[in-house]
């Protein structure tokens, strides 16, 4: 029996291997691994005395040999095999302990490219994948975690089939990983952004989540190793677990705040943004982003881009939330903020871009992310927006741009008014948008409204002039644009015409 | 110089191949395609020549030598592995041409575990990894598609290193997906449904679309390789390029009128259904469903569920349709449905179910899919609904499973009166849905309601009964479902709790 262990990271291995000696065992290790193992005390054959080939090039050959590979492969259920291994001199290796070539951690060091090139490990896949392949006869651990549960069972001699399956399926998920990993990292180095025809997304796991959407939908959280910030890399500082939908929420309440000027707060229900406002401090943006819909506030999740303080902490206690997330907070406030011992704190930096993936039946819808933060503003009424709409014009879209479609914002002085999202038609959202700004008592005389998407005919524009909303900020590019701008003029509205519509479904 | 060629598909690469031996390579092949490659005029080498051991154990072991690895590991700008080199008489090699064995294809035609097994390529990988991860100086090409212009620009000797990286990176690519679609096999075949701390999905890419959700997002349509059916997989008979948004709108009705028995229809708008009816034909459930909110069907995308005949077709001519998607069509039908050029006509046999995933910045949330399909309904108010309301109650649910949360579905007689979606409370989502009613002429007296969570207070209730609505459904579970009930009691209404909550974000 012979145990082939080649690994990078050595500590804790040394328990395995003990185990595996007193079964009987031989120990085939590569140069470093080999050191490590004798030094405590193990009797290790080098990979070489089998091979009766030296390690080459700077270590990048070593096991891919057929003495190696041949001693894994080899299926003892085939006489033929058999005997080809016996006349060659090939001795089955049985089990495989390995793990890879830090790729990840140098990618995230910040490697020059050649020096980075030496990580991906050729090797450590080839015996994994091998290994993997004969789980009828050949047992493979390539996690330090597996160690201590896969020794027990080796010594109890309880170690099964089904064990070796499941660790099989395993390899195969790590170098599945590793290899998504280096080639979307090395198309990012290397500027390439042509999809192939067939490849993969990494996916590391951060946690299970005690259920999905729903109750009865397991769940999961994980991060992508290609992108640092963002809310799967938060901080989660107090508080219960965060749910699947505390995520969802929080990534859109954290993207959105993320695109004003400090401070702003914006608090998100159902992965909609109730209220939104810009204020002089965070308790200023909070009060009036709660103001702005204090009925869908209730349970909400709230995000400042700002460092929370003691005044605001304080305001925040005062209400049911679910989440606060901030890039900062004072050491009095989170002090504050531990008095609530379910809310749940968490600390993000802010977030990055990356492809957007949809799941649909059969396979995957993939886009690029809606990066865009340049808009081709054009004024294109008779009458110009006045300096103050033209700000609450730009307050407003940036909310649109992060609700759901068909979505429609009306703000006025750096709050929302009523927010509109998710109808099927656009004048639905519209007319959701004014009821809500009355059922809070909001006079929208004066106030702006903005669509992500073009007005395809002239009712909203007549809707919101009854209302007293002087300006109006929409992509345009309706074949109805002309009847629109000109209802604009009729009453005297401000229309712009961003170019660039936003769905956000 | 030398190539190495080893391919199970081989159908082209004799062309490649020539080029190569015409500049002047020495080409290596394993026994097949060296077969392949003589008998079509090529001089080749076999590869037991270079390393001077037989191929064993069926073929599982033949490159796996250091005189091949070593042969395309080696560095040419470090002097001692070109001293190492030397010494042993490993010779350069510059260009590996390698595909794989089809363990997708073998997957797919239901192969026994142990014969799927010899389709995990080990070899290969190892070859394309270690050109890949030496790109530097070796040429790597893993996919037909590029022999033409690899051939070309060899010719025209116009490879640069920016191609070698191109390829590289395809490379890597390819074994991710070959990897990540095995992990996830095994999975499936072993029933392990343990998420790995480091896991990888494998994407398969069906086309470019033209662009994403918006105009200026790039957008993809990628199938998934563990499933059969679904949209993705679906197959376009007619119309205008099918649109990322028409996707993510096709997917969400295919899914919603595949809970109906035969004859229903789905028409839906911005990812919600905005009509669903069901019908004694599809032309019924069609007019119906349209009737049911005539504003937002303009433009829409409509799903059937059983044969589209003639009749219908001719109705669904008669209006600006983006979509029509259904199991089957009569010739007539189709026919009918080519008048109108531009129309998308879909065939999809119906849908499967896999992990939903969903991007957040950072990371990724994954989530089994709401496939619950059966409900604990319980009545809970004094009176039990009718045969007749707990036919419309089962309808509304169905239909509120698939809108978006919050959702509220008013129903009669097999068909939607009023949706509300997607607002940021539950008695908004109400409003909305009674609001659209009314605008189209209907009748809530003996209508029913479902909401897809817990009614959290009696308002929607007594709105309800304003209305003359009889009967609702929801999932039950809020801390006033008292006061809910007892809402309903006072107004006479029936009340089912389902147990099940049913968010979709």
């Amino acid at each position: 029996m012979r145990a082939l262990i080649s690994v990078y990271y050595k500590e804790g291995v040394e328990e395995l291997a003990k185990v595996l000696q007193e079964l009987g065992y031989e120990i085939v290790s590569s140069s470093s691994t080999a050191k490590y193992l004798t030094e405590r005390g193990l009797k290790v054959k080098e990979i070489e005395q089998i091979t009766n080939f030296p390690e080459i090039f700077g270590g990048r050959v070593k096991t891919l040999h057929p003495f190696i590979h041949g001693g894994i492969l080899m299926r003892d259920w085939v006489e033929e095999d058999k005997r080809q291994a016996k006349e060659l001199g090939i001795e089955p290796i049985d089990v495989v302990v390995v793990n890879l070539y830090p790729f990840e951690e140098k990618l995230r060091e910040g490697l020059e490219e050649r020096e980075l090139m030496e990580f991906v490990d050729i090797g450590g896949p080839a015996l994994i994948r091998a290994s993997a392949k004969n789980f009828y006869r050949v047992l493979v651990v390539c996690d330090p975690a597996d160690y201590r549960w896969v020794a027990q069972k080796l010594r109890e001699k309880s170690l099964t089939l089904e064990d070796r399956k499941y660790l099989a399926v395993k390899a195969f998920s790590l170098t599945a990983y590793y290899d998504a990993l280096i080639s979307n990292a090395l198309a990012n180095l290397f500027g390439i952004s042509e999809m192939f025809s067939q490849m993969a997304i990494p996916l590391k796991l951060v946690k299970g989540l005690r259920y999905g959407e729903n109750p009865h939908q397991k769940g999961w959280l994980f991060s992508n190793p290609l992108e640092s910030l963002g809310i799967a890399n938060s901080e989660v500082l107090q508080g219960k677990d965060m749910s699947f939908n505390n995520y969802l929420d929080a990534d859109s309440a954290l993207k959105l705040v993320f695109q004003f000027e400090k401070p702003a707060c914006v608090i998100v229900k159902h992965n909609n943004p109730c209220g939104t406002a810009l204020g002089e401090s965070p308790s200023e943006a909070f009060l009036k982003a709660k103001e702005a819909d204090p009925e869908s506030a209730f349970g909400g999740i709230v995000a400042f881009n700002c460092k929370v303080d003691e005044e605001c902490a304080k305001l925040l206690t005062e209400m049911f939330l679910e989440v606060v997330v901030a890039p900062e907070y004072e050491p009095k406030a989170l002090e504050i903020l531990s008095t609530k011992k379910n809310l749940r704190v968490i600390r993000s930096l802010g977030f990055s871009y990356y492809w957007d993936i949809k799941k649909v039946s059969g396979g995957y819808l993939l886009q690029e992310e809606d990066t865009i933060d340049w808009e081709k503003w054009e004024v294109v009424s008779k009458r110009a927006p006045t300096e103050r709409e033209v700000k609450d014009l730009e307050f407003a879209f940036k909310v649109c741009k992060f609700a759901k479609s068909n979505a429609v914002v009306l703000a006025k002085n750096g709050q929302t008014l009523g927010i509109g999202t998710g109808n099927t038609s656009r004048v639905d959202s519209l007319r959701c948008a004014i009821a809500k700004a009355k059922r809070f008592g909001f006079d929208l005389r004066g106030a702006v409204m903005a669509s992500e998407a073009f007005l395809p005919f002239r009712d909203s524009v007549d809707i919101c002039a009854q209302e007293g909303i002087t300006a109006i900020v929409q992509p345009g590019g309706s074949i109805r644009d002309k009847e629109v701008i000109s209802a604009c003029d009729e009453h005297g509205i401000a229309l712009i015409f961003t170019g660039t519509r936003h769905f956000r479904h």
